[in-house]
């Protein structure tokens, strides 16, 4: 994917909160989908036994379950991984680490582009702000939340008492556990879930190849298979100065799996709308995806003129470019499958057939059966506002870091139930990790993206719209941004500090100009937001849970929630499919990566890095490269375990195919595909072209001795 | 293509006839097409000049056109080639050269399979039934044409006029000239050519890789892109049992063309529509084509069945059943794109603004005004008899060798100009050539074709059906075909000889079961011509000719004709393409062809020829296989050169891409591209890994010394 969890972040409200850590029943639910197609990404608790078993005739135990689900972490920034070693070595994808790699990276150390390898464990890098998680315990608290609702007589009542609950289970949780909890709605609302987690923020980079290799074939071949990339990274876990050990951690297969082998996926995928109603999809067709394109289009121009200013200039701007194109390649993949007739019928007959269900039985109709309704009178609002929500915007970090900051010092002073998602007393440490964060900050890219995005807030908003008026203040945007970015002290962390800990008046008093700024932007944006709970958010949970539950009525829970950035496990065969007139491999091969390097005369995104160019005598060409599987997955699966039916590991998570991005909104194995980095690969180029021949020792089974 | 030109064969009228060589005269027209896309398959009389001026700056000479049309030859089985030596060498594409090497082979040696190298000029093997011929002069006879045609009242008048004239001219060129001589109607009759070519009819093989190269992904990659195929043969021309002396034959370029290079494709393309009128497209995608598609399957089906009893039966099918699939994906291809709204809408725009201009001017509304309705209601007669046409026939060599021996024998005492096609004065030497051939025909085999057609025939038409009963004459499909098989000795060219020999009463007398069903079916199959003559032929000359005429009236001739198998000058960029979200790159390299195979486990059409699975450290793997171009090209262009400015040949025209497919139809550069094989890779195996040094001299200058 370079399936970065990004267009998660668009809708998920992550929360955090303290409850006895009761662990969940693993009963499997015996269920069943229409179809033979390896379609779902199942939680933990309710896995498809009976379609693996029909399918496969394999079927996970309870201890192969609990192994795999502590053999995996989740990236916080936004992606998937796995313990690889006893020693708390964890495997991500290069695209994953790349944030980490960037802010670990100077004007004489490029770690993005030159890559980087601790021979010794002294060499290892901390990573500035990273947060990963170990899912430890899952309750359903479904009745807890509900319990709360009852006798609410609006919407809005609901979200409010919703909201508050959710806050107190986390906070009695963290409270309790010491562990990070989380609530997660799945099921749009038919099921509420306290997720608990061990938490890690000193996770340090291990090794990572050049970017030219892990990300080889760059946007064009983004999201395409068949696909020559090494897309790999590896931290290593510490608490206490010292990395961990781990008693859950995969078993490095380097054969790969062959074709046709039963393989499964763990990971976090971040967000699909499976569930959505067509209003909701006609939503994202007709308004949001446009403009979203439009913001991103206007901004990668703006950033790769940047770029070519120089080379610290492209240094500095590489990875927030690759972000802004692999999520501009992904949302136009998704939203060319919304224009496709195919599809959007496929959806309105499944909820014609929905609907009738609900409608001809008399007590569901009575419950349920306004749902629909409300929630297409809700997106009909909404749609006059996605301009406002897109545009309303500075690009910029020191920007976020002043709302952040404005924020918090109003938020923690309220009652924790009421304070805005981010600031409840469950998620104020990892608010606080992010906020303080060490990873340099550079100006001239701050007013680059700062320009550029108040440029477009003033072409799409007007000159009186009153973020524009309040940012702007009578300046142009590049004197506006120039003015804040070379006045602000928010570069700064300990600044940052202060601030936070002066609280309320310390930030009323400041004269930094992007305080003052956000200061005044911060009624705006409540406004803002309350209209869009009022009017949207509280809607389409009340609505939502309704057709959640009538789900259940109508079919039983035989199927899956839609993604919510939580552990799930997805299966499916090592399997090539029909592709443009012809067939893609189950798999490619090192020779392919030479093919695709030389066919375009080794220039641009196909240039080989030179160790490959050079070394290419001491490596075995046959090795397989990459392979694809008709496991369901999405963006925030990057850098998820393949694993095999012994829970080894045989391949990494990157990708999907470019048939898979109509994923989001519904599955097909016909042709959609995740595309994986073989283990093998990763084993051979250590060893053969990097010299480090300890790190790929550890990966296949040796201790630590370094 | 995998593009022979078998599509041709549907359409086609090929005649052949006298004149004085007058060299034709190669005034170039000013000529201008709307868009900057490299389009056409042009003719030499009428090259796009100005459009060559403008985007690439070159235009050939009288002396490089000359040159190159001398090197240039048809292979008149169905596809083109060129002259790459003095001595007589002919280039062209195993699949073109398949046939031969079919006929050639025996239950011993098969040498489509593992392919065939003449060491030295006494081993070179006579091709059994390959006529080669050489475009010596062109000249208009549109006057000539014209003026008979003059005062007649109705379309089938005309078309008995038309008739007689192009008989009357091609004998009186072929008795002055000794030349075979062909008229050739372009623009749907808007001009009528004289075409004089050199006949070669002993073509012996010198070399061909093993079928596994040649058409390496076989099926699946047919027609599709990257490809790794090394689709080439050599023949070698002789007259009078020695190596023709050439002085016009291509320098050999064994780089290979870089990126964006402009490069010529010459060569004799066999079909394309695109002057067609919309309601003959419609018949094609509402007739024609799915039924075409239907019995093509079927048979497809039958002769798989049979390939797999055996490793003979497998030998003895392999070639028509890749006939067939290639006949198969071109037209599923094709008929994809008639299926594609937008291509119809395109169309029907087209056809609208053109009748819209000739409705507009009164003088041409009056001639031809009524054109597109006198069509629409000829396809519309024509629709009901498409079952009729493809359904009524036998899929075997005999019986289309007894059916050309009834008719032989009466249409030759016929005047010229009333005889069938084929049987005309000037076409008699090709159609004995054809008729006496030596190539083996295999009983099972031939029981197998027949019983398969004869069942679709009986499940299409009928048990009534005329044909039917007299082919069955009460027998199953599969007794008939064996009786009628084993009881004939048509296979012995001996036999067919004598029957022509001995006239229509020898042809009476004959009690061979085939000859005497043939004689059954005579009369039914002259009674479906003629109607079809009278009802659709007749009409659609005239009205074509009307729509011909009309073109040139508003447009001017500033375009190409379609294709008619005769010699075309295409041109275009060597350029990738954009294609399932990511670039096709230009070229591929050899590398490409060992990840292709190892990526599907080196299995089924992936399987690598064991001398390129041993030999691969032999070989620079670095070595281009394969380039795209945007030369404009369709089937009968396979074995046409790729030439650079130089007229020096860089490569080997031998498929489209899946893209390309709708070209019959229309034509688009944007992912519509021509696949070659580089000149280079042919020089570096037949070096390094067919030890042919003396045959690779001689492609690279050397003279002969064999």
């Amino acid at each position: 994917m370079n399936f970065l969890n990004s267009s998660a972040k668009r809708k998920s409200n992550l929360c955090t909160g303290t409850w006895p850590i009761v662990i969940v029943s693993f009963a499997m639910f015996v269920v069943s989908i229409p179809s033979r197609a390896d379609e779902g990404m199942w939680t933990f608790d309710n896995l498809p036994v009976k379609q693996l078993q029909d399918k496969y005739h394999f079927v996970p135990t309870r201890e192969w379950l609990d192994h795999v689900r502590l053999s995996c972490v989740r990236f916080n920034d936004g992606g998937s991984g796995s313990f690889v070693s006893a020693n708390g070595l964890v495997l991500t994808n290069h695209h994953v680490a790349r944030g980490q790699l960037q802010k670990s990276s100077t004007s004489e150390r490029d770690y993005v582009k030159d890559g980087f390898y601790a021979a010794t464990l002294d060499k290892e890098i901390k990573s500035p702000d990273l947060e990963v998680n170990v899912l430890v315990s899952m309750e359903n608290v479904t009745d807890r939340v509900r319990s709360k609702l009852k006798g609410m007589e609006t919407g809005k009542a609901e979200f409010a008492a919703r909201k508050e609950v959710m806050a107190e289970i986390e906070r009695e949780s963290t409270e309790k556990t010491g562990l990070r909890s989380d609530m997660v709605t799945l099921y749009q609302g038919g099921e509420y879930w306290l997720y608990r987690y061990k938490k890690y923020t000193d996770v340090r980079i291990v090794f990572a190849p050049e970017d030219q290799i892990a990300f080889f074939g760059g946007d064009p071949d983004n999201f395409t298979y068949p696909r020559y990339d090494v897309d790999f990274a590896l931290f290593r876990i510490y608490e206490n100065g010292k990395p961990i050990d781990v008693k859950d951690y995969l078993k490095w297969n380097p054969k790969g799996p062959g074709e046709n082998e039963l393989v499964f996926v763990v990971g976090h995928p971040g967000l699909t709308q499976r569930l959505d109603t067509v209003a909701q999809l006609e939503f994202d067709r007709d308004y949001f995806d446009p403009n979203l394109i439009k913001r991103t289009k206007h901004r990668i121009a703006a950033l790769t003129a940047y770029a070519a200013l120089g080379d610290e200039q492209s240094r500095q701007s590489s990875t927030r470019i690759f972000g802004l194109q692999n999520g501009l390649k992904f949302v136009e993949g998704s939203y060319k499958g919304l224009l496709d007739k195919n599809v959007m019928t496929k959806k309105e007959r499944d909820e014609a057939e929905f609907k009738a269900k609900v409608l001809g039985r008399p007590e569901l109709k009575e419950t349920y059966g306004g749902a629909w309704e409300a929630i297409a009178e809700a997106v009909r609002k909404d749609s006059a506002k996605v301009k406002q929500s897109l545009f309303q915007s500075t690009d910029s970090q020191l920007a976020n870091l002043g709302s952040m900051i404005v924020e918090y010092v109003t938020e923690i002073k309220k009652p924790d139930g009421e304070r805005l998602d981010g600031y409840h007393d469950a998620q104020l440490e990892s608010t606080r990790f992010e906020l303080f964060s060490p990873a340099p900050i550079y100006p001239a890219f701050e007013i680059a993206r700062m320009t550029a995005s108040l440029e477009q807030a003033v072409e799409e908003l007007g000159p009186d719209d009153p973020f524009v008026k309040t940012v702007l203040h009578g300046r142009s945007p590049k004197d506006a941004a120039r003015e804040l970015v070379n006045g602000t002290k928010l570069a700064n962390p300990e600044v940052r500090k202060q601030l936070v800990q002066g609280g309320e008046s310390a930030v009323a008093a400041s004269g930094d100009p992007i305080i003052v700024m956000e200061r005044n932007l911060d009624p705006i944006r409540r406004e803002n937001l309350k209209w869009h709970e009022d009017n949207v958010e509280s809607v389409l949970q009340q609505s939502g849970e309704k057709l959640g539950k009538g789900r259940f009525a109508v079919y039983g829970k035989n199927t899956y929630p839609d993604a919510t950035f939580t552990l799930r496990l997805s299966y499916g065969q090592v399997k090539g499919y029909p592709m443009n007139g012809t067939k893609a491999p189950y798999k490619t091969t090192l020779y392919g990566l030479y093919d695709r390097a030389l066919s375009f005369d080794s220039k641009g995104p196909f240039t080989l890095p030179s160790r490959y160019a050079t070394g290419r005598d001491k490596i075995d060409l046959s090795t397989p490269v990459d392979f694809v599987s008709t496991a369901d997955i999405t963006g925030g699966n990057s850098g998820s375990p393949v694993i095999n039916r012994n829970a080894e590991i045989v391949g990494l998570i990157f990708d999907g195919n470019i048939e898979s991005l109509i994923g989001g909104y519904v599955y097909s194995d016909e042709a959609s595909r995740a595309v994986s980095v073989e283990t093998g690969v990763i084993t051979e180029i250590l060893e053969k072209l990097y010299s480090a021949q300890s790190l790929a020792d550890e990966l296949q089974g040796t201790r630590l001795n370094r």
